[in-house]
């Protein structure tokens, strides 16, 4: 490093900034500094520096799936706002399950990570106990915090209310004049029962809600899915004219086979979905759905762990964050 | 760790690898060193380890892109072969290009992975030094090295043949009859490039080529984008009967469009995509495709880094393996 801040004609300590984080120097600083590093061929260890910091610059972040375009997007809002910090997200997948999660923080936290990302509240009690003896931030998101709940141990969140949601869509469909109004639901983790909570309550709320028009299973959601299970709804109840389908490429799935059976939508069938994931605006007809700040989430979550990393007193623990980002119900042709 | 060791009746070896290579004891140790870990409240330190054994259990994946869901599939092929083994990811992102691909790397070399997966083989000249520095496997994917190409650093690739899937696509058009194929690509990254050139050369050995059919943007590819080309290229080539378009979100925005606009598929435009994308076989009508081995290459890669990781000795560079993975057409009602 001496080496290559004589090259660079600066300090040993720009050097280190210039390379851990780059956003604290100028932008010529850090071109020199790259360049005597690339000439010298020199790589700053982490390792090595971690001891002398006792920082990692990484950072654990638990998703239940690689596979759901949703956590990905979360993922992505992490990645680009700890990357320019000098951060290096350690991704762990947990399976949808609070045990694999357990097993999996137990894993990530060998790794000495300066800060934590879950997703989620649905944690075993073995997760908690981890959590409370941690004094490194911590973040959970995509849901929010009850208010007294594990209050022995304060939770920062950022997420909106899969309740509300739910129930925005119900109250739609309801408004749309619709009787015989569906749902359809495949995962089942704790999020989405919340979302089918909501559409439940508004459609009592409406006083039309039919519990035999509902369809949960614990299938993960895909396209393929969501086409049988529109087939198999319509088969058991020919009259059902609209549905709710807690995941958009279910819908898009439904949307699909309806094409398929002639069946015209919204005339004979009304259909939500939810997520807004990509390509929902360009279904055969638009989908109306609910567009999710997974992103924003993402970034929010890491920001709020970034201040917490940098300040390293434990404030952030004794007066936790509850962070909304809210949702958009995207009314578009379907319904 | 010997407070755990003692609680479990069993040697702080045995502790050791019981956390950090669970396959390699009984479930039975394995469950008895978990619970006295928990009620001791111990995690080892991997930093402290790493120091110990000069390994860190982490290896850098780079890969261009976290909404490209072929690099996800890719990713999750990894994720699911190093986790069972103790090894962590550390996900870069780098954006398609390769300078970004080189500063990425530097940032993930100073966290002192034990080994590298790399997305395709565009590299500058400096990775390629920093790759030729280095005395820890790497393996190089999506793509398949030439014969000759960096003899000067011997290269594993795990792969399929970019050029021999688009000839495959441009062959079947023209063996369906179609006379004015056109193309449609986005991204433009250079195994996209391959592709069209394969597809360039089919047309041209059966002697239906028209520079004029192809549309080629530097967008990245997606539904919406599938659809406004689809509508551009009819525009101004009306005449257009078959289309291959590079990546399955634009040929699912294609047949969207298609749909919307009245235009008979396969009848009056036969419409084929790349990479057999979640849903491909669900679109009205099911797509034509390639499906590509995504995942199978994450496995692939992850194992022969594996193994190059547990030996620690650089035969494999002396030896350079070259693993061709394959791609299958799947014909469906589109063309």
């Amino acid at each position: 490093m001496a080496d290559v801040a004589a090259a660079a004609g600066v300090s040993a300590m720009t050097v280190s900034r210039a390379l851990r984080r780059p956003d604290t120097v100028s932008e010529e600083v850090r071109a020199r500094v790259e360049e005597a590093s690339r000439r010298l061929g020199f790589v700053p260890s982490r390792v090595a520096s971690a001891l002398a910091s006792a920082r990692t610059m990484t950072v654990a972040v638990l998703i239940p799936s690689l596979t759901n375009a949703v956590f990905i997007d979360l993922l992505a809002g992490v990645q680009e706002t700890l990357s320019p910090q000098g951060y290096q997200p350690l991704v762990g997948i947990t399976g949808y399950g609070p045990e694999a999660e357990e097993r999996v923080l137990r894993t990530q936290l060998a790794h000495d990570p300066d800060g934590v990302i879950l997703s989620g509240l649905d944690h075993t009690p073995g997760t908690w106990d981890l959590l409370r003896g941690l004094t490194i931030p911590v973040v959970h998101t995509m849901d929010l915090a009850a208010e007294v709940e594990h209050s022995d141990c304060p939770v920062q969140t950022v997420g909106f209310s899969q309740f509300d949601a739910g129930y925005a869509v119900g109250a739609h469909l309801a408004a749309r004049g619709r009787r015989r109004i569906g749902l359809i639901a495949g995962q089942l983790d704790p999020r989405t029962r919340q979302r089918c909570d909501g559409w439940r309550q508004a459609l009592r709320d409406a006083g039309r809600h039919d519990p035999a028009l509902e369809l949960m299973v614990p299938d993960a959601t895909s396209v393929g899915l969501g086409a049988e299970l529109l087939e198999r709804t319509l088969a058991t109840h020919p009259d059902t004219d609209a549905l709710f389908l807690c995941n958009d490429d279910l819908a898009q799935g439904a949307l699909f086979q309806c094409a398929r059976l002639g069946i015209p939508v919204p005339e004979r069938l009304a259909v939500a979905g939810f997520n807004d994931l990509a390509g929902a605006a360009w279904t055969v007809p638009p989908l109306t759905t609910v567009a999710t700040p997974r992103r924003a989430i993402g970034v929010e979550a890491a920001r709020l762990l970034i201040a917490g990393m940098a300040d390293r007193t434990p404030k952030s623990r004794e007066n936790p964050r509850r962070v909304d980002l809210g949702f958009r119900l995207m009314v578009r042709e379907t319904t």
